[in-house]
Parts: structure tokens; C-alpha cells; sequence
């Protein structure tokens, strides 16, 4: 037995997201299908960020386990050319210690948010990111940003489908930044609560229109109450950029 | 009678090109039928860059004459709505005056074509891309670049199609960046050759690869024969960036 760690990039327009789902396609099942085309083995793969539907990805991390060896090079090719009618790239293949999971040996998450800021419709950067109409100030987003990096219980930034044992989350991350109409948020932390991304930056969207203060994110930050989370942003602005492993790729 | 200025995002992926044709649906066609729709009047509209199949663009430039006056706020909005179904979107409406030509007045027009050097398909930037699987010197293609600069008979790197009645052109700037595995270019001129810009990025990439030294690219420019370009670098790379005018607009 094998275990091999796969790095993926895809578009998630297509998908229901990560996960196997019966009413449509995830990259999941794109994923294992095309690994049992190449290696005639039904897989299991574990993923370091179960992506939502339409959430993309530049960098997600996958494990999986093969009874015959594969040379990591062999096996990536394989998939991309078995890969090719979906939007799904393998970037990088490596053979791992059995140690390695995907998930829970992951140190560190980083999730990019990317917004539009303009009047006009999106050609290029459609299902790509969020266009907002209404004109953001962008230093009151990072001032925002800012009351939200550290530890804190973010009951207000979960989804009420969570399933995390705990609320409480350390962000060590939350940059924004603009250039020309787009805005660009880059958020690291070790694991993230459900939803949690889409609903800090829709709620720092709310303090960029100037809907809300600065005072009143740290406020309903403080409430840990899902009912006081401004808004959900669109799972089309959202990417898992990259996910840090230990030296070796070993859960500590 | 009232000229008005357009500036327009697309994505070239779903069109014949700029330029109406029988074979399917153009950019133009697709803007003339929603004026039409907006404005009961069949106008023909005008471009600064006649852009191929498969070419973006985030600044095309436009112009159309309406009988009716139109706000140009009210103008764009009508007409954004009714692209809705298709990927382009009108950035910005002007009022200018008769004397504006988008293709004439045109001072300099500024292009760039984005390459990802990697092995793996892609996943997120297909048809927004050029992917060159084998290893290319940034360094080199920088070098070629500035051989290219300035004023020369570009012949080589012109589409034996070419209309334009001589092929003599001067590149104000060719910029080779790279950032991780992506290459982009910057290039401007005041008025490019059909395909030139296709023809010099598929010639450098030659150098890039190590098949050709910047010499041989020198020795290709200088040889003034078609038969001598590299390659022509596909359509999917390219986007027109920017169009500049004169202040006012005025052609000189």
C-alpha cells in the first residue's frame, strides 16, 4: 500500500464542490473515477478543504492510498489526460508517509477572496469573482480585517451546518488589498469553521459600503451569534490557494 | 447625430472575432443587435483593435453614432443588460465628437499575452492562456523583446492575410515579466500588423526553448520573409488592454 499526496487546481463553476454528492458531479468523484480509470482501484481521496460548490481551488490537497506502486510522474499524467473534459489539473504528485492526511496533518489553510469593485457586469473574470456595484472603502475593510485575525470564538461566521467540535479559531490572517477596481483578501489560518470565509467577507463587505462600522463587526463578532453574520459572499470569489504541511508532510 | 465612445471587457472564447462574419456570432454583432435593442437603430460600429477569434480584451474601444441623444450612464446600462447572455460588458460610455474614429485616432494601443510554463493542464486560466509545457529562459525572451523594440519592417511577423499597406511598424515597448509559473507581456505600438503580436510571442517563445538564440531572432526580424516566423502563438493568450486617444479624443 501506497499513499500519495496530489495537489489540485480546479475551476468549481462545475461541481456541487469537494464532496461526493448525489445530486451532481464533485471533483471528488471526477477525481476517483479518473484514478480508477488509470489504476483499476476504487480510492477513497481525502481533501485538506471541503470546497463548496462553485468555491475554486489553485492549490487544494488530496491523499490517497493504491495497492500498486506508481512512479509520482506516471501517475499525475495519467490523471490530467483522464482528467481532461473536466476544468481539474493535478499540479503535483508525491509519494507521502502512511502518517500523511490531507486533512488533519494540514498547519496552515490559505484561502484568497477576490471582488470586482464596479458598475459593470463581469466578461473575464465571470463565475471568477464577486462584483460588487456599490463602491467599497477598502481601508475600512482592512481596519475590520484587522478586529478579526487572532482567537476568537466565530459562532458569528459559521454556517448552521457546521460540524466543528468547537467555534473557536485562530486567524493569522487577513490582508486586503486593491489594485485598479479589484480587491483582493488573503486569509490563513490552520482550519477554518464552515462558511466561515464567505461570511467574514461578506460581512467586511458590508463595512466597506459603510453599512456597518468597524464597531459594529467587533460587536457582532462578540455576539457569537450566526444571526448578527451580515452577509454570505458568493462561493464564486472564493480560492484555496495552498495548505502547509510539516517538513515531510507528517501530521505533528 | 451624436458619436459616443465605448470602452468594452470580453471574453473571445465564444466568438468569431471583433469583425462580423457569416461563420458565427462576432463581438460586433452581438453589441450592433443590443444598440438595436436599446435604441431601434442598426448602427455599425467601429473598433480600435479587429481582434481574431479566441482574443480578449479588457479596453476595446469602440465608437457608434445614434440620431437619438442618449445619457451615456443610461446608454451603458441598457446596453449591459441586454449582453447579459454573453460575455462582454461596456465599461464605459463617453459622448465624443465627430472627429473621434476608434481606429484612427488611436495613439497607442497596448496588448499582452499571458503564458503558464508548467506541465499540468489548465484548470483555471483555460482559454485565458497560453500553457507551455517545456522549460522557457525569461531572461532570453527578454533579450529577444528588446531586439523587436523600435522601428522596423515587421514582414516576418505579419499574417500573409495582412491588409495594411506597408509593413513597417514602430514597437514602443515589449515587456517580458515573470511571476511563479506565469509570463506575461506587455506590448505596445501605436498600430500593430495583422497577427504581429501572435507572431513575435510564438517566434520568442522559440527563444525561450533554447530552439532559437536572440541572434536567430534578430537574424528572422531582419529577413523581412514570413516563411522565417517562429509560430504564431495561439489566440487564447491575448488580450487588448488599453486603447489610448489624444485628450479629447480627437484624432491629430
Amino acid at each position: 500500500m501506497a499513499r500519495y499526496k496530489l495537489t489540485l487546481e480546479y475551476d468549481g463553476a462545475p461541481f456541487v464542490g469537494w464532496q461526493r454528492q448525489a445530486n451532481g458531479l464533485s471533483v471528488q468523484q471526477a477525481l476517483e473515477e479518473a484514478v480508477f480509470a488509470a489504476c483499476r482501484e476504487w480510492v477513497v481521496t481525502r481533501a485538506a478543504g471541503r470546497t463548496d460548490a462553485g468555491v475554486h481551488a489553485s492549490g487544494q490537497v488530496v491523499h490517497l492510498d493504491l495497492a500498486k506502486d506508481w512512479a509520482p510522474f506516471r501517475l499525475g499524467e495519467a490523471l490530467n489526460a483522464l482528467l481532461s473534459p473536466h476544468p481539474i489539473a493535478v499540479l503535483d504528485v508525491e509519494r507521502v508517509s502512511e502518517n500523511f492526511d490531507a486533512r488533519t496533518s494540514a498547519r496552515m489553510r490559505h484561502y484568497a477572496y477576490r471582488i470586482v469593485n464596479r458598475r459593470a457586469p463581469l466578461a473575464l473574470a465571470r463565475a471568477r469573482a464577486w462584483r460588487v456595484k456599490r463602491k467599497l472603502d477598502v481601508a475600512a475593510m482592512r481596519q475590520g480585517a484587522e478586529c478579526l485575525i487572532g482567537r476568537h470564538d466565530f459562532s458569528t461566521f459559521r454556517d448552521s451546518q457546521c460540524q466543528a467540535a468547537s467555534p473557536i479559531r485562530t486567524l493569522d490572517r487577513f490582508e486586503v488589498e486593491q489594485q485598479g477596481d479589484e480587491i483582493e483578501m488573503r486569509i490563513s489560518a490552520r482550519s477554518f469553521l464552515h462558511r466561515q470565509v464567505r461570511s467574514m467577507v461578506g460581512s467586511l463587505e458590508h463595512v466597506g459600503a459603510g453599512m456597518w462600522s468597524v464597531a459594529d463587526l467587533q460587536a457582532a463578532l462578540e455576539a457569537r451569534d450566526r444571526a448578527r453574520c451580515g452577509q454570505v459572499a458568493p462561493a464564486h470569489g472564493l480560492f484555496l490557494v495552498r495548505v502547509d504541511y510539516d517538513e515531510g508532510g507528517e501530521a505533528k
